[in-house]
């Protein structure tokens, strides 16, 4: 599989995580020195600390997230992904959408989440 | 020069552009095809569209805004940034912070910015 194929398959784990609310998976799908930048709250960086913040995010009540890849820059060991989501509540109406920046990083031959952030699109 | 440095100068030219709210400047500052990735908005690439924007952003009354670097991942012609930021009003108060994410190019031998995007860490 080429970078672009991994990193979709890695991305409907992370997806498939979300859909069941399972923040304790949510570290193996970042490497072990990962940062995570989400909007309204300041970094987070670690294994522990990236449980939480999802667990934090799936306690708004998120019933699913659909990231959409929009390009793949194949850089070496790293690879920058940019593209969009849409974030669904329980009734699954979208609730927000937006756009996500992520560096992956290829660990031990998995390609993880390095660096991730994302912003809304809404005004 | 190293790498670090030199996205360390760009970024006070960037500065200096938002203090001077000089959106004419901005596309210089950028790729040929770069793409920034701002909150409340869609993406906008190309050298018009980034002008327009940044024309928007001075349009809301920002005085000034300081970016600073947290940290520098080199990968060979790109290299990837994370920091803050703070965003400061016409009285010099800051009216917003948060988080910065930017995947650098060297275009010609000068680093300029490929993928731009950051989000407010306000709740």
């Amino acid at each position: 599989m080429g970078v672009a194929e991994e990193i979709h398959e890695a991305n409907k784990r992370f997806q498939e995580a979300i859909r069941a609310a399972d923040a304790n998976s949510m570290p193996s799908l970042y490497t072990s020195d990962a940062k995570v930048l989400p909007p309204g709250a300041d970094a987070v960086s670690g294994g522990d600390a990236i449980e939480r913040y999802w667990q934090s995010f799936f306690d708004l009540g998120i019933a699913g997230a659909q990231p959409k890849t929009e390009e793949v820059i194949p850089i070496g060991e790293y690879a920058l992904e940019t593209g969009q989501y849409s974030v669904f509540g329980q009734d699954g109406s979208e609730i927000d959408r937006g756009k996500i920046m992520v560096l992956w990083k290829n660990e031990g031959g998995a390609w993880k989440m390095h660096r991730d952030t994302w912003n809304s699109s809404l005004p």
